[in-house]
């Protein structure tokens, strides 16, 4: 089941900026829905009871993708995939390992990841899906899980490792600095989670390459763990986390620097693409 | 100087549901300023150019205290007081310990703490002075921090200790169950921070007893770090760290059980109550 029962097949959201030349809509931003490389721009209830309008925007004249939602709160996975907790060389989770990122991390398709003044130079890509909830959730069994899902986009869990490994106590620094959360490019209401590649480039260089299939926890197995601590209201986010791969586990090690592009890949979804630069 | 220039001496902040004999305000939530044991409702841009209106209520007759604010971001501190950093037995910080806490966790005065199904036996207080952000910050000097605060209110950063200590690899669980961050009863915009008596009692038992002069990182110099870290939008919540006492660290340990009270008191700004149940 899906929350959008009325929704046609293939449906698929996108969140944006419309176009200047939309004169009505000039410097709003919109929700719409994507069919056919043409977005619909859509009013109302956009989590329940979407309405769509006549106007409608060519994907190509998107100016600015805006992220796909304004999170209550984002709920982060540790060591989720056995290809990472190998890596990481501590003992698989037997429970979902959850950390919170500030919600002020967000950035939207094709934005600016900044490397923060404060550390700059261990910044390290995860490539993740990411669910977006789409109705309050508590105390939820696995088997309803999938029923308070409202779809699924890529998300990078940008992180500093300097902080997250030597620096800091917690992690919530190195996981929260600006830019450190991009989401999208749209979210994808019709996916089916248990089995979808997902890989992460730099440079056009993949460096992560897995399944969903992989993951120690499901998605349904966390939403269930997770309403259980917490309620998941609209909105919220959960970063399923990041299969093998990442960079300050290589020989030599990969940061992220100036000048460079990091997409996520998530067949059936979509490429999350940003660049990387200094901050100013 | 404060944020509100125009505001009156010794101005108080409640958010406040307004009594149902005010019929026109009947099940709407609103903002007031107290003044003398009355509160006088107020519209407009509460973070900026508050309008106070005609109507007035006693503070006696309010129903229900709401959370103070719906905060984009719960940043806390760990171990800010040499008091707690002292039982904790670790090495005193060099550099604030961030760490964050649920927007989903807030409740107000008088709400009720639930222990939850999923770790209810080490449940355990901190009272905190909760620092109210007033404006987006970014990159403050610490010398004009106190420009960004809006005011003050009293926190409680509670904790399953099971959780922090032996089940889990980080602190957002055991410090975000529903409930866990009491605030209130009001935001004092007139505090000076540096050295009030903060003080919580369990059943009216004294357990935590320090001024915030006991702090390692002052005020002003938390919200310049973090605003280094991350934007800090209005309404942000920053709880600047518990003094030495908490349950765990007593012989024999003090943790929460169902029927308790719990009070976190702040000299020039009020009591935070609020009573302790087993979840449902």
């Amino acid at each position: 089941m899906r929350l959008f029962n009325a929704a046609k097949s293939s449906q698929t959201w996108i969140k944006l900026e419309v176009c200047s030349f939309h004169a009505s809509y000039e410097k709003r931003h919109a929700y719409g829905i994507l069919e056919g490389g043409n977005v619909t721009v859509c009013e109302g209830e956009i989590f329940r009871d979407p309405i769509k309008k006549d106007e409608v925007v060519s994907l190509s004249e998107i100016r600015e993708y805006l992220p796909v939602v304004f999170p209550p709160n984002i709920l982060a996975l540790g060591l989720n995939y056995y290809s990472h907790a190998d890596e990481w060389q501590g003992p698989t989770p037997k429970e979902p390992i959850l950390f919170l990122k500030a919600n002020t991390s967000i950035i939207g398709h094709r934005g600016t990841i900044m490397l923060p003044n404060m550390a700059p130079d261990e910044v390290d890509y995860e490539g993740e899906l990411a669910v977006i909830i789409g109705r309050k959730a508590k105390n939820v069994p696995e088997r309803e899980a999938s029923n308070y899902v409202l779809g699924y986009t890529c998300g990078n869990d940008l992180t500093a490792r300097d902080c997250q490994l030597r620096r800091d106590e917690q992690w919530a620094r190195a996981k929260s600095f600006d830019t450190f959360c991009p989401l999208g490019p749209w979210i994808e209401t019709e996916l089916d989670p248990s089995d979808v590649k997902i890989s992460t480039r730099v440079n056009g260089r993949v460096l992560q390459d897995s399944s969903t299939k992989n993951m120690i926890f499901s998605v349904e197995s966390l939403i269930s763990f997770l309403s259980r601590c917490m309620t998941l209201l609209p909105g919220t986010v959960i970063m399923s986390g990041t299969p093998g791969g990442v960079g300050f586990k290589r020989n030599p090690p990969i940061f992220l620097k100036h000048g460079d592009t990091v997409e996520i890949k998530i067949d059936g979804v979509g490429i999350l693409q940003n660049s990387v630069a200094v901050e100013q």
